[in-house]
């Protein structure tokens, strides 16, 4: 794909210039984010729309229950879905499927020879496989060249939603300090389940201290692998514990937590504040279309960050962190948000196939 | 009051016979749950209802704008509201007075020889008061009699509403194998913070990581008092270290809260469950007509407390308890819900009254 | 069932005089509220539990995922299931079933002699079921004679949630006044469609315009059929002419409508307020457990009913009735309120039974 | 104001040639959306805020505690706040007042010469005061003409939030039929009561089936003004009769209603469907900056139009249709819904403004 469309073509891109993608999961939550956040994409374009069985063969606008508050773009509704597992002409993929079904699916596709840019949970720690947040990490797409060993294509995944809002505040704290424990308390929106996924009878009026899946077990690991290395054969692990307890409450989007923190080195919260204000990476030097200017948004209000006063922040590409104090039993302690469907899902893989585009890696 | 009351008397009293009570602050959210739940009461009669000069000289059906969901009671609708600081003829007292104004009127209302039984914030860690849970610290009642060295009457107070839940679970952990750490971050509901607290635009499809008053320095203060010891002359405080983060959230009634602790002495997850399941206290054994029979009830569900479902567990005095396992950074987590207008506000100071009652000190 | 457990023996029926019931469909919303209504009912004792494949074979506690704010029934817990179409010991049937598959299911147990009360629309317009509400229709209980004929048990139907609160508040004025014509908007609560049947994503910060399964259309016949005659073979519509716009609203219990009538013969809001009122019928007379002693509560406040404040008024069973003026375009507005899932579903049904019972019919 | 800055002009102002605006009652819920709204406007610069006492000398930024979910323009935020009443360099005045003080301050600036641009509900009745929705009555600015005979400036105004809506839906429906009778029922977001307008104590899980302030009155007697004539020297009302029933619902943002109209002439479905579609007027026709393509969008699916998926169809400035069929009562029923802050409230006043300085009157 590289030899084709190399990257200084894309600026000036017209329609048929733009890499053709296709959306894997299509119909479901986060397959309507891609399709939403795709629009007008500089770099790509929806080509193909894929899904289960019981949608493929109808148009997209008729397969799918749009549930977004922006309408189903026009050119979108009227693709044709296609079979999962169907050939594609595509070779640039973003996934949404769900994790009963992905981990085979997007293994065919990476053995065909397709770039898989994965939201879903089932490749993630997978030793050849990036889990990667371009502004902390980008350099673990070295695992992509191993991966390639085995298969024409490759998979690229990006963390849990909860985890890109905890790897992202924790990264400059790593890079700057050392982290050594972390206690988190996450407070997440409904659309992290999918429209389906919770009952309004479940949740109005109500707050659920538990979400299936393993989300405890995700947050506590993932953020590992990824402030960890990549040292050319292997990933390593950083050396932090984390004690994750989470619950669903009634918001829409958004996933709030309160977070506190030992650190290695002593730091004092002007430092600490002043390496999260700083924090930027690779997306922003290269100026990748859906990169936030400020990966981190420390807000000075005694009340900050909220879920629906801060989630749009650099069209929801932007984390938010507040409140950062010192902490009786560790050292520091703070609130973070992250939208959970844009930062925390479809606008996560995107980034990374923008990186990857950078890079000469499609 | 204790000679024309004896205790034996009560569980056959008349209408006449029980104890005349007055209710401070009683057009608010508190004063209407203590209007509520002291209707019927065995021991306590509803004798007066003060309130603001706004509301004095109206009657209180009138003059409450009557908010809960049972009806307001018919005998308490025909009261006439008397004015803050006006002389009173019932020596029980209990307030739901605003902070504002509870400091400078309870303080009077004792000086003169009343019994002011406060759900304020306002003397709760004044040294000669008791920061009273009946069944962690009832000997701390022991203060009153220092108080009275000072004033004709006394106050009673009970903690804040997070901390009735945190110190009801703190107790038996306490008591068994030693608190070192506590983590805490509170879900917070609504009511806590009375009827025109919170804003629906502020809190719709959101949640907000502040509460004012002090709120985390309530709970990082109040459950080392009630956990520490009266030595007979002066409160000595529980040694142990809690750092707290707060959340309001869009839950009508009922704060849950996640909590990891670090134990002194070792203890599995089963000797800690045995501890919960086991607390009972002097309200159980004296069979007071506000205890609950068992104080903590821990639910085996994997997703349980959740405040719609679990609030109300024998009508609202119950602490529940549950996802109790080991965590990472500390020793063990859990998740805890105390209903925080009943248990956590004019339940407890119901309850509190009756302990003086049964113990002859009213 | 009549001759061994007649009237008289069950004032002081004994926990095993009880009449043994059956609950189809236990696991669902509906079957919910019945287990819990059931608990303690002092004519009828749950005997059997009744579900899907899915269920059957396991205990009730195991197999419900049960949802209200009770406690699951310690009895009903330890019930094993019985699969739908099984033998069942008890005669009367209490049919919480799923309209998909309540149809042939209640024929089937009606044909083999049990009393099926049911809350399922399937049967509500045969005409020889009754549709019946003891308060207004209790003379169409005469159509079960004529259902005998083809089985050897019945059917006795309760109306749709929302109807049970728009025909408790016209029955009183078309007996008095005469109703023409009524223009109806509800606003539903979410229990309405069972636990998972609206999608928190759906209907947090929304409400939807729109209820399937035929709902507006219930709403404009089923009130004819209540509301009119049985003439000993045949039901007769009542001759007015009703037009509904339903809504989904985040609400947990509680069906709120604005309803603007028409009247045949001229009534001031006096007359109309005086004939609400007033409003009694047989479930009064007879003291049935389960009637409320108002059918109808007028509030005067000039906003209310509402339905966290008023719905569980009279345990559930009573609707409430506001804000009555003059109409610019028909006569007279009004607001009622129906506790959907007690009134207009399991309560509904249980009262329906008692009346059954008290005539001798089962 | 218009010899400085003719129309022509506008399309290409630089930032010194737009007009200088003041808003007063800055700091409040419209307030705030003014701010928002008139960031970046073509034609108009936000000049100066206004407020009350309380917020005076503050700066904005200060002075507002901002609640939008987009972030505070970093121009208003430094602009210090004026006292209401106290001279204005601007001659363009946009207000959200409330109504308590907003009769005599909307007087007063416009005895001294100022164009209002009121949201406030004071002046909408008055005989020479325009109560003005350009797409349906734009040659009522005639009666500015009669203002100004008893004094130097003007006040224009715009409908109540609901009305907005019900107007835009009547418009077609009076230019093509008439309209004789209609029948409505909303259920309006929390914010049209601004920000701490609604506890949400009262509104979470619950409905209030009352407005305060005149609500249904408006709602009857707005559209007769709206939707009537303006003879030269008069408003003349239109002759239709309304009928109204109103409830606050737990949505952030966007009024719904159900509206029945009887018509004066016979139109079928379709009929009344084009019309609808049709509907356009003279913002459309002059490219006003706030103009949506289509004043009404038809929606054609059977749940739609819904709050939170429709209400910012047009960036908050279109109301949305759906659900169109025949009532059984009247002629035809219909769902309906508008931004009620935004096209309901500051966008109004916005486009009224536009209209205001394409025609030469600024």
């Amino acid at each position: 794909m590289t030899a084709t469309l190399p990257l200084e073509s894309q600026t000036t891109a017209t329609r048929t210039d733009r890499i053709p993608v296709a959306v894997l999961g299509a119909t479901g939550s986060v397959g309507q984010r891609f399709i939403q956040l795709l629009e007008n994409h500089p770099w790509f374009r929806l080509h193909e729309v894929v899904a289960s069985e019981r949608s493929a063969g109808k148009t997209y606008g008729d397969a799918a229950d749009w549930r977004l508050d922006s309408l189903l773009p026009r050119d979108a509704s009227k693709l044709i879905v296609k079979d999962l597992g169907a050939g594609l002409e595509s070779r640039l993929l973003f996934s949404g499927l769900d994790s009963s079904v992905a981990g085979e699916a997007e293994e065919e596709y990476a053995n065909r020879g397709c770039a898989v840019i994965s939201n879903s949970r089932n490749h993630r720690m997978d030793d050849d496989v990036p889990l990667l947040i371009p502004e902390i990490n980008a350099d673990h797409v070295g695992a992509i060249e191993v991966q390639r060993k085995r298969r024409l294509g490759y998979i690229v995944t990006n963390p849990n939603c909860s985890v890109m809002g905890l790897a992202m505040v924790l990264a400059p704290l790593e890079r700057a300090f050392g982290v050594d424990k972390v206690q988190v308390t996450t407070m997440q929106a409904i659309s992290g389940a999918g429209y389906a996924g919770v009952a309004s009878y479940a949740i109005l009026d109500n707050v659920i201290p538990f979400i299936g899946g393993g989300e405890e077990d995700k947050i506590e690991k993932e953020p590992r692998k990824i402030l960890g290395k990549w040292d050319g054969a292997h990933h390593i692990d950083a050396q932090m514990t984390i004690s994750a307890q989470v619950n669903r409450v009634p918001t829409i989007d958004g996933h709030l937590m309160t977070i506190s923190v030992k650190l290695r080195d002593h730091a004092s919260v002007e430092d600490v504040r002043a390496a999260i204000e700083s924090f930027s990476g690779e997306p922003q030097a290269l100026g990748l279309p859906f990169a936030p200017k400020h990966p981190l948004h420390y807000i000075d209000a005694p009340d900050r960050p909220q879920p629906r006063l801060d989630r749009d922040r650099e069209r929801g590409m932007a984390v938010s962190v507040g409140r950062l104090r010192p902490c009786n039993v560790l050292d520091l302690r703070m609130v973070a948000l992250v939208h959970n469907t844009i930062r925390g899902a479809a606008g996560a893989a995107i980034l990374n196939a923008e990186l990857l585009q950078a890079r000469g890696l499609l």
